[in-house]
């Protein structure tokens, strides 16, 4: 790959991001969160503690201004020439899911940390107020409530929310959070984030799959996040029966009727890739009951999740409206009973137009190979969308994937995103329009 | 239904079976067996061995020969007035599956001694001595040996075999042995049956499917038993990934290669039906891994468990075929690796045409409504057909399967099957020919 980012092109550019600082940071979150295989930074645990107390140290030795909000979000802020006007945000999380990897998520939060601890340095002062936020409990394995710390920040998670019981051993989101030196007991008194207060966040991010390395190309531009689509417990009942003694039309098999639902949407999935349209289709979970199931009886019980994503919403309920269908079908066709369970779903965000085509002009003229891409994966960054906020997120080159110990960015790739996040950033802030 | 076996009926046949005593062993099995919810007598165990026990005193009480061999079997002789005639003989097996029911295996066993203990009581001698076998650890949960005890009778058990542990606590077969009064020290050396000294072998079992509920008969005439073509530890291996940002084809997706592969061959068993050939296929177990499977992620990895059965040999051969066709077929389509495991299979066992005859000659005469059918299910008396012995099997109709506490046969019916079984045994043994 060709390192854009030369030090003509920088000479340009006052601040220069620091790489010995950002090894520095990535080097002590891998000692925070190793587990001697890959990362575990619990979202308000232990890890994530530590991980916000590393930022806030790194933050105060540059001289910019801290302050947390009352769920412990962390805002790190360069203060601009005129803080009334609309301040620019960017930012990510630094948890972690059980044994990942070093870099979904932290990779935004030390570009954003990266580039105000430069501009300090070099003392550049721009027009609007810039602020990373580090926020809490993105991945929140312990409590399912998504993008729990943007929610939080802008006030959207109700009272309730609170008592949620931890996964393993129940204890309450609230007792979590007071632990983490939280204030729970201020939910819905405190002061949030206000849309109209910000000019724009833009959130970098490793990508989780695998476009940018085929596409040999360090960084994309994001078009759109993702919504969903989920039945997280569907479950196919059949009837146990001899495998040998039963003829098929006695059959109430749910492997088979689960096997032909989910190759009838497979193919329409198909049908939808070859109209150029976008989404994905998985069942990660596709499981017999291990305390029945035995090589010779007829399956009576199959658990299946189901994820449809797109950016396109009237796409999703086109899915949508074919798994009710296909499990109608199959309950027909093999004397089953399809419990579909709740389904959960997200709205898909739209990035903002005008600061795509900014960073588009922005990598041309730094050099920087880029493509637009949709994000498949939620971000916090659909928060600040949902909220009316102009944003947009960069996603950097990375192999195997994410949620694993095997993430893997180059710290060049790393640099040319970081780069390009802080000419988009220094240009949003040097506006006083 | 009707029971066909009225008194006029009877008046011909002078041994009567002893409705009170079926219920008595039945009761008592019950008791030493029942688990809370269903009946547990583990081959090899304290329910089995009580079980035996109970057979035992029954046949002591009616003056009946009783003889064990070294394995435990227990053999019930009604001597006849030729001992050098090869000798009739019946039986089944009286240990359970874990919270199974109380009559598969047990009806047989007792069917055999109701007809027993009625011919002492009529002081009936027949020409041969007629023999039941109660045999040992037919279900043999804890040691996969499959028709461990008929198998032992012959002399067919391996010397190596004594030393497989226990699935659970790793105690050898040998110890279970040795502590169930059997002398393991005698495997190879003791003797064994000798198939030229048996006239045949009728085995009465529950019906373990639904075909003769369905056709409203009380009694099926057991044609052959299914062999098997069986892969236990099928694994598909994909490659885990984050469902949202993992377009269609960068995937490795286990459970769409699974379920394609399972839907090709559930189409290879209709046209299979079309050409009325019989098989059964089923996939019992099929499961993403849980520890590592989760809703967001393309799933690396399905275990599957393939069973396929028929009483055709060139059937199983082309279905196994099949097999291996498909999985390298969805290795192409799905870029996973199929790694089917180990083989394992059973011979299909042709039951006796002469017998047949005689017991369709014999229901008819009696009134009793039967019909020709296959055993999907193996059963002891595939041992004795694969030795050469001319073998039949009867079965009775019952509800709900077997395996599970809801096994459901009426006494009605089994008095219609037991007194069809004594019918033939008395043909059979009344032979000097």
């Amino acid at each position: 790959m060709s390192s854009a980012v030369t030090s003509s092109n920088m000479a340009a550019a006052a601040p220069v991001l620091n790489p010995e600082l950002a090894n520095r940071v990535f080097n002590c979150l891998h000692d925070i969160g190793f587990d001697g295989l890959g990362m575990t930074r619990p979202s308000y645990g232990e890890g994530e503690n530590r991980a916000h107390a590393l930022f806030e140290d790194i933050a105060k030795e540059h001289g910019l201004e801290i302050r947390r909000d009352w769920a412990s979000n962390l805002f790190i802020t360069l203060p601009g020439h005129n803080r009334d006007l609309p301040e620019v945000m960017t930012g990510s999380h630094v948890d972690t899911v059980p044994c990942g990897g070093n870099f979904d998520g932290a990779a935004g939060a030390v570009a954003g940390l990266l580039i105000l601890c430069a501009w300090a340095r070099a003392k550049f002062q721009p027009e609007r107020n810039t602020t990373l936020i580090v926020t809490r409990a993105e991945e929140s394995v312990w409590f399912p409530l998504s993008y729990l710390g943007s929610r939080t920040a802008f006030g959207l998670l109700p009272a309730e929310a609170l008592e949620t019981p931890r996964s393993d051993d129940g204890v309450t989101l609230r007792d979590h959070m007071r632990a983490c030196g939280a204030h729970p007991e201020l939910c819905g008194r405190a002061s949030v984030l206000d849309p109209a207060k910000i000019d724009c966040f833009v959130e970098l991010h490793i990508e989780q799959g695998p476009v940018l390395l085929e596409a040999d190309v360090p960084v994309g531009i994001v078009t759109g996040i993702c919504g969903s689509t989920r039945y997280r417990s569907a479950v196919i009942h059949g009837q146990y029966a001899h495998s040998g003694a039963t003829p098929r039309r006695f059959r109430s098999d749910a492997v088979m009727a689960g096997a032909s639902m989910m190759m009838a949407l497979h193919e329409d999935w198909k049908t939808v890739e070859a109209a150029d349209e976008e989404m994905t289709l998985t069942f990660g979970v596709c499981q017999t009951d291990p305390a029945q199931a035995n090589f010779a009886a007829v399956p009576g019980r199959l658990e299946l999740v189901i994820d449809i994503r797109s950016r396109d919403e009237a796409l999703l309920e086109r899915m949508n409206a074919r798994v009710i269908e296909q499990a109608r079908r199959v309950e027909a066709e093999f004397s089953v009973r399809v419990d579909l369970g709740p389904r959960t779903q997200s709205t898909p965000a739209i990035m903002d137009e005008t600061i795509q085509a900014q960073v588009k002009d922005l990598a041309l003229e730094m050099g920087i190979p880029a493509v637009s891409m949709a994000s498949g994966a939620g971000h916090d960054a659909a928060t600040f969308a949902g909220q009316g906020v102009p944003t947009e997120m960069l996603f950097v080159r990375n192999e195997n994937g994410s949620h694993n110990p095997d993430e893997s960015m180059e710290m060049e790739d790393f640099l040319l995103g970081a780069g390009l996040l802080e000419r988009l950033l220094r240009r949003r802030a040097s506006s006083n329009g």
